[in-house]
C-alpha cells in the first residue's frame, strides 16, 4: 500500500479513525455528523468540501453552488434529527473569479440557510487555483433524540423520505441537453430533510438513520457494514420521483430504477425502525406533507437482496462516484 | 469592478457581509470567530482553509501540516477567550498521495488538538488535484467573557502575548538553508494561545482582542478600521523573539523589527485594555508562564504611528501575504 488510491477510501477512513484520539462521551467517525457531548444535548458538526473540477457540473450557476454547499451540510444535520444552529463557509477562488460570482454564491448560500431558518455566520476567503468550497454546519439535538447510523436491528423496516431518482433525472436532463430547467433544479438545488429528521427524532423509534446523498445502494451498504446486518429491498416499493417520467418518456438507455437505487444526490433520509412504529411515523410525516415509504426489511443474513419480479438478486453497491462523500 | 482581484479582499468581505442574513444575537463577520448565542454561552466557530500551492512551504512535513491546520483554527478560539470543544477537518488529496502522508497528517492534527485538550471529532475526505486542507474549530465562552475585535478605546494600552518574529526567523532560516530545525519548528508548528486567552477573558478587562496571525501591522490596521481609533506603537517595546538572534547574527539584509512588525504566523494575541488593568493582567499571565508586553497606546487620532529613535512615522501596513487569512 503506497498511495491513497491503493489504500481505498474505506481503509483510509479506518486509518484516520485509528489515529485520532476519541473525545469522551462523543460520537463521531463513521456517522454523518460528529456529536459532541455538551450536557443535555449533543452539538452536531459536519463538514463537506466541494471542488469545481470534480464535484460541480458546468451547468451549475454560482447561486446553485452556494445553495448546494449549504444543503449538503444541512442534510447531515437532518439525518441526526438536529436543529441547525448555523454554518461557516470557506471559499478558495482564483484571482480572475468575477465579483458577481461571489455575490451570487453568497445569495444562494444565504437563501438555502434561510429556508431552513438558519444563517451563515462567518467564514474564510483565500486565493486558490481552482474554485474550492468548504462548508461546515453545526446544530443541536437532545441526547435522547439523536438518530445515529448505528442501531439497525433485524426485523426493523427500512423506509425513505420523499422520492428517489430526482437527482438522477436532473443529471440525465442536463447530460442530454434538455431545456427542462425544473429537472436541473431538483438535481442542483437539493432540499435537506430537516423537518422530517426532527419529527422522526422526537418519536424516539428510529433505530438508525442516514442521508442518502451517495445513493440508496451505497447507503444501505454503509449501514450494513456498520451494523452487521442485511437488507431485503423490494424494487416495486421504491418511491420513484415524478421527474423520472422524463427519462421513461424519452426512452434513454437507462433504467429508472437504477437511478433510484444508485444515483447520489437525492438527499432524502434512509431510516430503520420497528415494524410497529412505521404507521405512526408515516402519519406524523404525512401531516407535515412528507412521504415516508417502506422499501424493505432488515435481515440477520448479512447480504443485501433486491427483490424484483419475485426474484432475489444481490443488490449492487454502486453509488454515483462523482458526488460521493467520504465521511470519516 | 469585474474580478475579485479588482475588488480586493476587504471589499469582497464587505460584500459578503452585506449579502448574508444576520443571526439574531450573534456576532460574526469581521471577527476571528463567529459567536452564536446559545443561552448563557456563545458557541464559537471558525474555519480556515490551506492549500499546498499557496499556503504551505515545501519544507513543511505532513505532520506539521496537520499541526498547523489545527493550530491556526484554535488560535481564533484563543483570541475570543474560548475553550475548544473540538474540530472537524476536510481533506482534499490527489489520488497519488501516499498513505503515510495521511497517517502523519492525522498524527500532527491529533497531537496539536491533544496539546490543547481537545480532539478532532470528524471530517470529510475527497479526491482533488492539489492538497487542500480545511479545518473548522468550535469552542465555547461565557457571554460575559467573550473578547471581541470590537471595543478598542482611546487611552487603552496595547499589549501582546509571547514574543514576536518567531515565524519570521523560522521562515528566513528555511529560506537561507539553515540546518537549525528548531527555528523551522516555531514557524511550522505554531502554538495557539488558548491559556492566555482564557485567563484574560476571565478578568473581564480586555476591551478588544485578536490573534496576530497576519502580522502585527496588519492586525493593528484591522483593529483601527473596526474601531475607528489609532495607535502609537513603541518599537523599542516590541518583545523580540530570541529566534531573531539568528537573523541578527547572520546579518541578513532584513531588519528583525520589520519581521516582528510585519511577518505573519506568530499566532500570539493582540489585546487592548484600560491602563490600570495591565499590571494585574501581566501578573496573572506571568504566574502561568506567559509574557504580556505593553507595546503602545490607543489614540483618538485615526492613524497608526511607530515611534522609533524618538521619531514618529506612520506604521506601514504590510502583513505577510503568503499566510494571510481573510476572514469575513
Amino acid at each position: 500500500v503506497k498511495t491513497l488510491a491503493d489504500l481505498g477510501e474505506r481503509a483510509a477512513i479506518r486509518r484516520i479513525a485509528n489515529i485520532l484520539t476519541k473525545a469522551p462521551g462523543s460520537i463521531g467517525i463513521g456517522d454523518d455528523c460528529a456529536a459532541i457531548d455538551i450536557g443535555n444535548d449533543y452539538l452536531l458538526v459536519t463538514t463537506d468540501m466541494i471542488y469545481k473540477k470534480t464535484h460541480i457540473v458546468p451547468q451549475m450557476t454560482p447561486y446553485q453552488m452556494g445553495w448546494f454547499l449549504v444543503a449538503i451540510n444541512l442534510s447531515d444535520i437532518a439525518a441526526k434529527g438536529g436543529t441547525p444552529l448555523g454554518l461557516v463557509l470557506s471559499f478558495g477562488f482564483p484571482k480572475k473569479t468575477s465579483a458577481s460570482f461571489l455575490t451570487e454564491l453568497c445569495m444562494g448560500a444565504d437563501a438555502c440557510a434561510g429556508t431552513y431558518t438558519t444563517t451563515v455566520v462567518g467564514g474564510d476567503i483565500k486565493e486558490m487555483n481552482e474554485i474550492t468550497l468548504c462548508g461546515t454546519a453545526f446544530g443541536i439535538v437532545k441526547k435522547n433524540e439523536l438518530m445515529s447510523r448505528f442501531g439497525t436491528k433485524p426485523g426493523d423496516v427500512v423506509a425513505v423520505t420523499g422520492r428517489l431518482g430526482k437527482a438522477g433525472a436532473g443529471y440525465y436532463a442536463i447530460k442530454h441537453h434538455s431545456s427542462q430547467k425544473k429537472l436541473f433544479k431538483v438535481f442542483l438545488e437539493p432540499t435537506p430533510q430537516i423537518k422530517a429528521g426532527k419529527l422522526l427524532a422526537k418519536q424516539h423509534f428510529v433505530t438508525s438513520s442516514m442521508d442518502i446523498s451517495d445513493g440508496l445502494s451505497a447507503s444501505l451498504y454503509q449501514l450494513q457494514e456498520l451494523n452487521n446486518v442485511g437488507f431485503e429491498i423490494q424494487q416495486d416499493f421504491l418511491p420513484l420521483a415524478s421527474e423520472l417520467k422524463f427519462i421513461m418518456k424519452k426512452k434513454y438507455p437507462i433504467d429508472p430504477y437504477s437511478l433510484a437505487l444508485h444515483f447520489g444526490g437525492d438527499y432524502e433520509l434512509l431510516v430503520t425502525m420497528p415494524a410497529e412504529s412505521i404507521g405512526r411515523a408515516q402519519k406524523i410525516l404525512k401531516l407535515n406533507g412528507i412521504d415516508l415509504t417502506t422499501i424493505g426489511i432488515v435481515t440477520k443474513k448479512k447480504n443485501i437482496i433486491l427483490l424484483k419480479n419475485n426474484k432475489k438478486n444481490i443488490l449492487k453497491n454502486k453509488g454515483y462516484e462523482h458526488f460521493k462523500k467520504h465521511h470519516f
